[in-house]
């Protein structure tokens, strides 16, 4: 249940203090140009380290590619990538080891598979996200060449909305040792009609799935998403007119097929649940206790799923693009 | 793409007006003590017919089980679940077989495949989630004997929270030749820790996509949902105790495993796109038209997608419990 | 585990002596013409009853559509086809339903799933295999627009080759209250190269999958089989023309991809395990006891497998047709 | 298609003259203890450069775990295993770089993807089989501790059956600058009752899938194969007696399900396509030509497609033991 996609099948491996992190995709097409610098781009977009709103993790997060590009170019074979890691402060969580850090999955992980490695995390580490945004990139190299693009923008955090209150918003959770979630939407634009599989592999089932999918995530809409219920029928239906539609409503999805309006999806996501304040909470022996969670990390979230969110709509895409072909 | 889960599939097929519709499951246990009677009552609640609330079609919805059964108990092999169509008024949809009704599947189809079953909306028709609610009652007595429950209230049509009004409006926006929408919130008790698969078969992940899968749904919250942006990650942990949680904002899954409290599931449902006021549209030529939707239609779809919201959950739920027998 | 196939799907149901057998097709692209009349002349060919030489029960097999299919063209939504069973004697299983028969799947049957559905062999019976050709009956109409066919012939029976050879062994075996099993070649004229998908969707292991999935066979060859291991590589390379190959000892395969040379396969299947003849067994109780099994069989199958044998290679042919379109 | 098996998902990645080779495998238990020196001693079994038999390539084969295991055991996570390449000698191949080696995949590759690795075949190599040995070790890890042992032999090389006779066929044959091909039979013993999915999950239907799946394999026997169309039903059917069976012509599998015996397949090997000796072929310009396929080759691949063949059944084995789990 490591792999995402059914055509282009990614499979991303690695925790957050093992030696690394990556993935393999297999079933992207042949003759697809491709080199690690189509990659490094979206790579560095969501490393850590590169402002005070981040964590202080400095990871290079140089990719490589193993196998399935030949000569610049794809083979249809699959196609490996690997990123080591580097800056990997393992000692932070000694202290913590045995306790279960709120709102993490230390205490889900340890309930289904009765040890978990929880150096940062261990596999729930956000840091699991490289393999998927090294496969986006594949993906959004693919997309291009069709004329669809994905772009993703940072709607609120904790109610603001423009970036210098935003940045004081992060900040000042940051200062009281707290941390602040948001609201990030995510467009494609240029898609073809028809993408979607009915009836369990609906677009906006997949589309669902993928973001809801994404750590810290609660919430996701297509289109108006829960503002559709405040309205008439009359009201929220896209007329068509006789060469496209008179609104997008929908988010670019009818009947979980694509219909060739932009497609648009937001997502709700928590504050991180990493925060310095003391909390209530147990250890692995039943004992109550109570924590503080050091370490590096996050006081805002939102920036750094951008480029996850982003990654996984291409990867919907390119999955019913593929999926398309036969039709 | 019409199967759904992994442990216990559900294949769904059949069309509004086709000869039937029903599902094939595979991957039920053996032994389990199964009969109509067992599916029987919950096909009636999604049924049509039963109000002045809801479409006049008038179905019996008899299942009949074809295979998978001998004396009583589910022997481990596909369980066949059959419902003939009956109460089909296809004349009904002669008149706009040239136009696209907007907010419905048909351009989209049309796109897709270049042929549709315009009657009743062929596959795309709630029709098709009989197979869905029939498969949803076999996993319901699955988990029944694992002490699970699955329940789902309507939370809000249109703003409306209480029965009364809710008819009100229901029957002011049928009055007018329109329709609304609502919010439901489906809910398991019993559930133990640790079901859901990450990274890409996490429980929330799989909700989601099961969630937006059901036609008109258009936003899926899990716990607090959206709320939880206006909020600090203080505020928004659960807290552990010796024994369990302080709270659930999570809504039972953490890292995307279940943490053994109540899941929680919200939907937004948009109005029904079928109504009877005039509507700008194309016709499959590209011209500009109206069309006004005749047929029999639900003014409001809430009440008749929550046992299907509630057999997506269960059928999630199932689906976790067999994968995580192997850990 | 009952569903066959990645891109055309085939879902089978059904018991021997249950209501039904038939199946659901997933993923058959739309617009294919298709109509009952297309698939009834395979059930025809596979349909016991024909003769002093197969099993004397009278089955029509009358095949219906319920879904998938309008106005005589696929939808590319499921094709559901459901076969009847009629001429049922279950009683001829209650007196051995407690005695495991040697060389059928009721031990194992028992031992897996704790439950058996004894009348006829249940799911484990041949009959399950109408779901299989009435799949591999669409599968095939959709070859045939691409140019490919798909054929079978008896090799041999009991070390005889002559029709005249082969139906003496088989009445005197039959006379002998014994069986006896053979060989038989499928063949498919027309495929283009590049069929199939290193490095485990080889075409050859698709195909090895089908064939050995198919009840009583016990052995697979490609092409020249188990003669290459007695030839030198010089001998068993096929030479390339400038047009095509000088021989094609590899059964038009090369590294799991079809070479556009005709697909060879051979199976070798055994003896009808169901005999007159007395032989020791366990019943369910774990004592020792002796069997001899009555009810109506067939003292070979060869010829009954021949349509079951051309339905898989058409359905793994049709999969990898549509799995090739993207590249 | 890069994916093998369902509950334990191995999907290998790397090119023969690619950085690496290896594999990643999700779904396996957590709590196996687990080591690089577990897997080591099989990589070792099949590497190259052992003994003037096999090809001169001089690999180490050293094996990294990625992910997956902390402190020794399993965690439930994807199990990531990396082998760099080093003893390349991508020169040997430029000179043959536009010609279809006979045997090969090379044209079919060619024919599917429009583009392929000529170095040393590419993805169609052997060498692809690191991963699913290196696989195939923790799979052997898991069964072992079930009490389940997977082994091979050579049963035949070219018609001999003894060491010496079989040592000095390949030699003989390389001298000629020609190859040979033989028999090989692996085996599992200690296996329960009960594997295997009816009704194409079947356990010798993955088994076949999975033998004809390595390179090379033209036919699969399962228990006495094609033996068995020699004989009466009487002959071949397994008697039972109040413990077990009288005899396991059936090699342990009955009505795809294993019976509790040892489970027996065999595997018809071809004679190495690469060969010195002059073969007539084809240009990748469509000219006729003439080949002598240079490199390190193996004269007779049965040895070193033993270990490959025994990770296969294991890996096998592995997924239908956690496939049963649910029952």
């Amino acid at each position: 249940m490591n792999t995402f996609g059914y055509n282009f099948r990614v499979t991303t491996f690695g925790e957050s203090h093992g030696p690394a992190v990556g993935c393999v995709i297999d079933g992207c097409p042949a003759r697809l140009a491709l080199c690690a610098a189509d990659i490094q781009p979206l790579l560095d977009r969501r490393r850590p380290g590169a402002s005070p709103l981040t964590s202080a993790r400095d990871e290079a997060d140089t990719v490589e590619i193993l196998s399935g590009v030949f000569r610049g170019q794809t083979t249809g074979t699959p196609i490996a990538l690997l990123v080591r890691n580097r800056d990997v402060h393992s000692a932070d969580y000694e202290a913590i080891k045995e306790k279960f850090r709120p709102g993490h999955a230390d205490f889900t992980y340890q309930a289904k598979y009765g040890i978990r490695d929880y150096r940062g995390g261990g596999r729930s580490s956000g840091r699991e996200t490289v393999g998927r945004v090294a496969a986006g990139a594949v993906a959004m190299k693919y997309l291009a060449e069709k004329g669809i693009a994905v772009s993703g923008r940072i709607v609120a955090v904790h109610g603001k909305t423009t970036p210098e209150e935003i940045e004081n918003e992060i900040l000042a959770a940051k200062a009281a040792g707290d941390s602040v979630g948001g609201i990030a939407e995510i467009t494609a634009t240029g898609c073809p009609a028809g993408l979607g599989d009915p009836v369990f592999g609906k677009l906006d089932s997949c589309l669902a799935g993928a973001m809801m999918g994404i750590g810290a995530v609660k919430g996701v809409e297509i289109g108006d998403g829960f503002a559709v219920v405040g309205r008439f029928g009359s009201e929220n239906n896209d007329g068509m007119t006789a060469t496209g539609f008179a609104s997008n409503h929908a988010g670019g999805i009818l009947g979980g097929i694509s219909s060739g309006q932009d497609i648009v999806v937001r997502i709700a996501v928590k504050p991180t649940p990493s925060i310095a304040q003391p909390q209530q909470t147990r250890d692995i022996h039943g004992n109550a206790t109570e924590i503080s969670v050091g370490g590096r990390h996050d006081p805002c979230i939102v920036s750094r799923i951008l480029p996850v969110a982003e990654a996984m709509l291409a990867l919907v895409l390119v999955d019913a693009m593929l999926g398309q072909e036969k039709y």
